[in-house]
């Protein structure tokens, strides 16, 4: 049986506190959530919002591929007429097939929100679904606050819903607008609710929830339980306050778990990349922890966990990664034994026995560091590049003499200058560059100096520069940690510097980088460090 | 009717990927736990980490006043002897009165994991619980992968249950250690488990859920209904790989949903800073979206929304946040209408109408600055501050000339100088100072040439700094944007700071964080820019 997505990412997400997003940013999600095969997507409300507006002409121009894209509204205005209504005139204007009404359930909401009276409120539901399907629209209604509207007064939420069924809306959505609902309560009126106006079954219904009680994936999954087919939601779970529903763990969970069909499973392999793909768009860090999706939800810390899921993945995996596109991880951390070393060492390709020293070597040098305040979780080309010197698996590229850095700044000019002293190959160089700012003046005077020894390095570029204060061990100072992400187009590693000063924390990091790039992916120099 | 909270943050919490708690570290969090009315707090594994044993030690020189400490560990090892068990013997020595044992419910973790067979492991739980009796313990059996184990092997998994009643233990928990289980089947799978070994109901149940599939909470919930009375979880739901059940969900929807009892509710509404003192201690930020005690659960962005919480709180809050320690939330956005900009006003204690030209003025320069990359979301005090500026309420109080910074590194010497030229009451003043970095340097010098005029001060003091690099509109450079956190030991506020140049957006998030300390925050200042 199928189950229909309906992501409202663009709409209902974008009401996120902390974000914004651009109509080209709307634009990139749109076509990914299109080629992932999620047959409905919310674009915006474009009376309300001018991006919105200008979201639906561009999709006009170049339209989708499969997905229905919907534009959202509320009811006309209280004493006014749909045909007049600004609104709904915006709405017919985006040009979609489909629309989305929400209209009002909970008699508070009617008298205290809308300050109008309960016969006006089914007359606007009833007068903007009919005057829509009179212009050529198709009608999803969102019974806004629905549980608590029903549970308030049902006699007049049923009128509502039973107003929308007669006005021709196609689907009816049942919204827990406040996140308040628990599932137990979701299933008790979803069912007796659908007994009521549809005991024949023949219509199509929806479920809508929030993340107020943390329940929101449990919510949807017990509406489905009573019988409705399209689940709103949206990427990782954004929205407003708690977020929305997360259709990263409603998807797995209906189709992996319920055997319900909502992707095809060739797309269901891609679901890890898009969410990781809407977080970079609406630049927001993904959610390592998330379910199904997140960085960890199939990574391993515990020396006995550990062992046992390399004997079989079964034991303390509840489905396999790469069913979703994710994949196992054995973290490295201070709780890490030999055998995490070990694993992490297989990975990377180096050969290495539980009853070589070098194995205790390494792991005595890795609690040593994050006792100083390095983490390696998040930086492991800095921790291959530390195993891979212990096993005299690298040769020392360059050696860093010193650098200074000036930066001066006065009412609207900067100027930054790095100067470096380093050794290539017994030669001392010192070079001078600068940059926007004190790090990228740093960066790419390393670069300079190095560039005649490494053409290669042309390749290589810094994507990402994150810092963080932590404080250290009681008594001594706070200090800097820095992460800096690299690429050269293909792949993407992360290196890790820690001190008291950020830009030699920073230099730490950018130094390593580059080395990383030059030592381990660098196709010219696999031979040298006997890749795998 | 009262369900018992247990908290396993310290042991199974632990486990959360880039966590690291130091002894003092789990005392502290300890002790919030207890003062919190939480009964039963897991305090770790002694027998496979040291640091753990010092933590029992610690807290026998010095006891918690009312929960119970328990101590956790497994089974004895096969084909050994309970009363050999080097592992036994810690947990013995750490010497709670209560202790922790997991056992294997799933004969596939018998003979795949433990490499012995079923008999053995029945006996391995039969022999580790008299022992603990013997030893004056009384046991809290946990049910390792119940739900997998029960489904695997509905038969096996009883007799390890049997075993554990029969030989004495007080509690029997239904651990979901990988996470997969969903809510009906837990109810499902709980209700026949109880009937069977358990018909007259004179057991005592617990229920331990992971978040792998986001279904932790709902599980929990799911098995409450079905007769346990216990819930396992932790302060924020860390936990490995997605979490453990997340207790500041659970504690409120059991108490104020389900009407059950867990906390005295004079403790219930210190729940949200036992959140954010627990992520403070685990130096983990807050997760601002999280359910119930999260910065924006109760906050309002939309404009409708906005309005409608304004006249009753009910239409858009699903409890009042109080309850649990929260507050409502206007959030500043570039969403943001002028209801938004007048209601922040009024919590600001600046009087404002909409009528006012100066309002428009605000919003406008509001978006205009998160155009530029600006964010007021986490920096009200700038906001604040722009505020003020636009109403003619702050004084300048200095103003930058410019500033040059040095920084010289050699290996292991480091030596950051800046110098700063400002202008206060007409007067220049030039002034230099070192740091550890260019950072702290330029927050020196700048202290330094205000402390003359501001002696107050020497009370403020930056107590975070956070850098995150972010794209600008397509086609220009990557932005550096700055958050500083300051503090005069009573308040913190925070200030942003954005340019292309990570030292000048330091600088101005830091000068602003100074302003912000002087205009508003400092008792002397307060005659001269209004506050009410």
């Amino acid at each position: 049986m199928t189950i229909q997505i309906y992501d409202t990412t663009l709409r209902d997400g974008a009401q996120r506190e902390g974000m914004t997003l651009a109509v080209e940013d709307k634009l990139k999600i749109a076509r990914q959530l299109d080629k992932l095969g999620v047959p409905w997507i919310e674009g915006g409300w474009p009376g309300a919002n001018p991006k919105d507006g200008e979201f639906f002409r561009r999709l006009q121009l170049e339209p989708l591929t499969q997905a229905e894209v919907v534009a959202f509204c509320s009811t006309r205005r209280p004493g006014g007429l749909a045909a007049e209504d600004r609104m709904l005139a915006a709405i017919i204007a985006a040009g979609t097939k489909w629309v989305t009404i929400f209209g009002k359930s909970w008699d508070l909401h009617v008298t205290e929100g809308l300050k109008t009276d309960l016969a006006e409120n089914l007359e606007m539901i009833r007068d903007s679904i009919e005057y829509l399907i009179s212009q050529g629209k198709r009608v999803i209604y969102d019974a806004e606050h629905w549980f608590d509207g029903y549970l308030a007064n049902p006699e007049y939420a049923l009128k509502t819903l039973q107003t929308a069924i007669d006005a021709g809306a196609d689907w009816l959505v049942f919204c827990d607008t406040n996140g308040g609902t628990l599932p137990q309560d979701i299933t008790k009126i979803v069912d007796r609710v659908i007994q009521t106006v549809d005991p024949q079954r023949e219509l199509q219904f929806g479920i809508h929830t929030h993340n107020d009680c943390e329940l929101a994936v449990a919510n949807a999954l017990a509406a489905v339980s009573s019988g409705v087919t399209m689940v709103q939601g949206t990427i990782n779970g954004y929205g407003e306050r708690c977020g929305n529903a997360n259709l990263c763990a409603i998807i797995p969970n209906l189709q992996l778990k319920l055997g319900y069909s909502c992707l095809h499973e060739a797309d269901l392999i891609r679901l890890t990349q898009v969410s990781r793909y809407v977080s970079e768009v609406v630049n927001i860090a993904p959610n390592d922890y998330a379910a199904f999706v997140g960085r960890c939800a199939f990574s391993h810390k515990g020396g006995i966990h550990v062992s046992a899921v390399e004997r079989n993945p079964l034991t303390y995996e509840h489905i396999d990664p790469l069913l979703v596109g994710n994949e196992r991880r054995i973290a490295i951390s201070e709780q890490s034994g030999l055998s995490n070393v070990l694993i992490k060492a297989s990975e990377m390709g180096l050969t290495l026995t539980k009853a070589d020293p070098r194995t205790r070597q390494i792991l005595a040098k890795l609690k040593e560091l994050e006792y100083q305040g390095y983490q390696f979780e998040g930086a492991e080309a800095s921790f291959e590049l530390l195993m891979r010197e212990i096993l005299g698996q690298t040769s020392t590229l360059f050696t860093i003499q010193g650098f200074q850095v000036h930066c001066s700044i006065a009412t609207q000019q900067h100027h930054s200058l790095a100067t470096i002293k380093i050794a290539v190959d017994g030669q001392d160089i010192l070079e001078v560059a600068e940059g926007n700012g004190p790090v990228a003046a740093l960066d790419a005077a390393l670069r300079k100096a190095l560039s005649r020894f490494y053409p290669e390095l042309a390749k290589c570029h810094l994507t990402d520069y994150k810092v963080r204060i932590i404080d250290g061990e009681a008594g001594t100072a706070a200090i800097t940690r820095v992460l800096v992400e690299s690429s050269n187009g293909h792949h993407r590693w992360t290196t890790i510097g820690v001190s008291e000063n950020i830009l030699e924390a920073s230099y730490q990091a950018v130094a390593q980088g580059i080395e990383y790039g030059l030592l381990v992916r660098s196709p010219q120099m696999c031979s040298l460090v006997d890749v795998k």
